[in-house]
């Protein structure tokens, strides 16, 4: 190892410790604190936030990059010294004081977002938001200065590196040409379809049991991780011990089924990513969307199709009785019913791509400075009814009020969840061309092949390949819609 | 506010939010962490360790304590800079390279001694219990140097500032005079009394339904803490958010349900320090007696009172089912009895300050150097015997490596137990002298004013004044035994 990188091999493992702290007080906020805690937790994780960013762009790691980077010319840590840049470069480049006006920022409108969600009132909100969209401006500025990407693109790349509005706009317009025609046929299509509503009680704890079983079938690790509760289910913690949330209904499991399955996938990614690198940059996952790709692998692609829920039907029966509901026909017609709705959230896999889509245009348009944030509910109603039909005039806590993401200031991901999307539905397409009797192999609860799979060409790999090259080697193309497509077409027309 | 003090105040502050995260994080590896956690989690620790350490020794913090106390001369905040001076007076005369290698050593030994103890491998603990024993005893020296204490007594006053073996021993002299003898005659007097054992099973979720309807009974607020499960109770959190923990038996509920009340007491000390200093070393509880103090108000004091068992017993027989056992006569035999054993955690009331005074005897010559770590099975066998009539011998597990203090080199720890008993006893004196009716309050679940005078006297106070100031400002005298010895005699044999 040469010395510059020893250096900053020992560095990072400091920041990889620091970052253990942070994710487990921050699962702690969300599935274990009661509420008088919330004050002196957010001035302990600011102080932690402050000491990261100290660490990170300690004087001698911006030398030892370059000292590293000659010193290991063509070596394979190269890569490893690449995703420590990444990290450094986008803290390196922002100063503290920034770093703490944006924090302030987004805490204080977040707070108050939460009653004023609910209150409908969008004036109140713009008064804390107007503050933060100029701390995010002024952070997209100085990165989009030292880079040479658009403004709206350095936001971008900090959670899916290497993606650019030049590379998402082409796809999104695809997107939107099929997508909406493809929706109004599925939902006349399925206009005259029964469905029987499960009837409940579910009691909590069965639900519980329910997604345990089902956990287990995935390979979940529960010497390694756990299942909790809390508000806005999200996988968290650390490699090494992942901690994933549901909320659960007592009158429909359905929702929270889905979700235990979908963190699971988020879950798995992290628990097998590679033992070797997990200190380091290099072992973390590739990117937000790359996670979200196997969230939606495994709620989208295998959760929801027709194979799966055969696999299940049994477990439901053994935890929650038999229902009529519980035939196959019905659980999947459940589990891919197509709604025009308000909320992204809950949005079902047709609609939710014109959920992003619509926040991808809006939030760009925001950071390019091209329109203010007064000019936002305008837009946002305009979309809605273009997109899907929807009037949301006048009722912003379930329109451009609902999401978090804007208010505490994570411009930039809303496209990771649609890359995501499309990059599972490539993933499964490579699996089907490898193994044609997949389903089959699904129904008979031999998921191993599947698991594999991601697990060599993804979980494995961590952050070693830039994303176009991984999505090359996993599936030997570049990214395309056509495999989504293809996907959606087949589900919900085949 | 001075300038050197606005310094301190602003580097404690950091301190205190660091802490928070050791806290909680410490919480979660005992209540919430699976095991394949753990390595990561150490790992973490001991970096946030490291950093406690430097952040407490940085270099303008000693000239900082100077120029405050200079600087305030006669202002009431000099209490608030003594008690930041005890923090950093003993991380500044501990080179880190002795922290780091007693910290490994430890970890080590604690590690290795959870299989030793089960199998009774007394030899294979003493190879990795010396090197622990040289780094406290080292330790000890440079304490002891700076400060003019005893090398013992320079550990003891890092739990209980300003105790000392001068002042502990004639006081534990007294209790081995006279406390012998009443075991004996107590439990002569038990052998004739009839016990009705409560028949289980009691399932867990009613034993913590119950639990958490006594922690209300008891006044713990529950949007500032929490009740999980543990191997070994504990209370924990911080202040904002105090978290303690249990551990169930399905068959038996009554240590339990004591635990419960114990730790409930810990809990409401820390809930109630005066919020004004929270962030300070001043704002922290007094003491580890003091804090005994608390939990053995709650659980000795009160807790296993007549009154208060009938207080609770509608409780019980709501939640638990109407049992035999749970007539008050019953119930106040089954909290009372006295049974010398082996296990000092499992010891009653009676017994407890026996196992305590050994180890006392027996740390402190180890520490003094007046004995070795080969001598302690031998002492321990001998003292067991003169002072419980209890055989150890060959029993290592059961005996002398039945505790986690010495095997994480909590040297000058176990004293605190019993001043805290005696503490606890002088309070309820002191209230019973101004409540003459304070038992028919108890039994009428009129428990407002006991929180009131520990608010008063003791919450309030923090780390405002030394312990005897503290102790003669709540009870009008210094510490003395016989209130304890006092309410022993009545409970047992009145």
């Amino acid at each position: 190892m040469s010395n510059a990188y020893a250096t900053l091999v020992a560095s990072f493992t400091k920041l990889y410790r620091y970052q253990h702290l942070a994710q487990i007080v921050a699962w702690d906020q969300a599935a274990m604190m009661p509420s008088k805690g919330n004050e002196a937790r957010s001035a302990a994780m600011a102080e932690l936030a402050v000491l990261l960013h100290g660490t990170l762009t300690a004087p001698h790691v911006g030398p030892a990059l370059n000292d590293a980077k000659a010193e290991l010319a063509g070596a394979e840590e190269l890569a490893s010294v690449r995703e420590m840049e990444r990290q450094w470069r986008v803290a390196a480049l922002l100063p503290a004081s920034l770093v703490e006006a944006k924090s302030l920022a987004g805490t204080r409108c977040e707070h108050a977002w939460r009653t004023q969600r609910r209150a409908n009132d969008w004036s109140g909100f713009l008064v804390n938001w107007r503050p933060l969209v100029a701390c995010v401006r002024q952070e997209a500025t100085l990165l989009a200065e030292a880079t040479g990407l658009s403004r709206y693109d350095a936001l971008v790349d900090r959670y899916e590196p290497g993606m650019t509005t030049a590379r998402i706009e082409p796809m999104f317009d695809e997107l939107k040409r099929w997508l909406p025609p493809l929706i109004q046929e599925v939902t006349a299509k399925q206009r005259t379809e029964e469905i029987v509503v499960p009837a409940g009680p579910f009691p909590i704890a069965v639900q519980r049991a329910l997604g345990l079983e089902i956990m287990g079938l995935l390979g979940f690790d529960f010497d390694a991780g756990r299942l909790d509760v809390s508000t806005h289910p999200f996988c968290g913690g650390v490699a090494e011990d992942v901690r994933i949330t549901t909320r659960y209904r007592e009158d429909d499991f359905v929702q929270a089924l889905m979700g235990i399955v979908h963190e699971t996938g988020h879950a798995r990614y992290e628990q097998r990513l590679p033992r070797a690198w997990v200190h380091l940059p290099i072992g973390l996952a590739r990117s937000m969307g790359i996670h979200e790709s196997q969230s939606l692998a495994f709620e989208m692609q295998l959760g929801r199709s027709r194979p799966f829920l055969e696999l299940i039907t049994p477990l439901l029966r053994k935890h929650l009785g038999d229902h009529p509901a519980f035939a196959v026909d019905n659980l999947a017609r459940i589990y891919t019913r197509v709604r025009p709705g308000f909320i992204r959230a809950e949005a079902d896999e047709l609609t939710y791509p014109m959920h992003v889509i619509l926040r991808f245009e809006i939030e760009r348009a925001i950071v390019e400075g091209e329109i203010e944030p007064e000019d936002v509910p305008a837009l946002w109603d305009d979309k809605m009814r273009a997109y899907l039909g929807v009037d949301t005039r006048g009722n912003y806590g379930d329109g451009c009020l609902q999401d978090i993401h804007w208010t505490d200031g994570a411009f930039g991901y809303f496209p990771s969840y649609t890359l995501g999307a499309m990059y599972a539905a490539q993933f499964f397409a490579a699996m089907r061309a490898e193994m044609t009797d997949l389903d089959a192999r699904i129904a008979a609860g031999n998921l191993a092949p599947i698991f594999a799979w991601l697990e060599d060409k993804i979980w494995s790999q961590a952050s070693r390949w830039e994303t176009p090259e991984l999505i090359e080697r996993a599936t030997g193309a570049p990214l395309s819609v056509r495999h989504f497509e293809h996907h959606l077409r087949s589900r919900y027309l085949g």
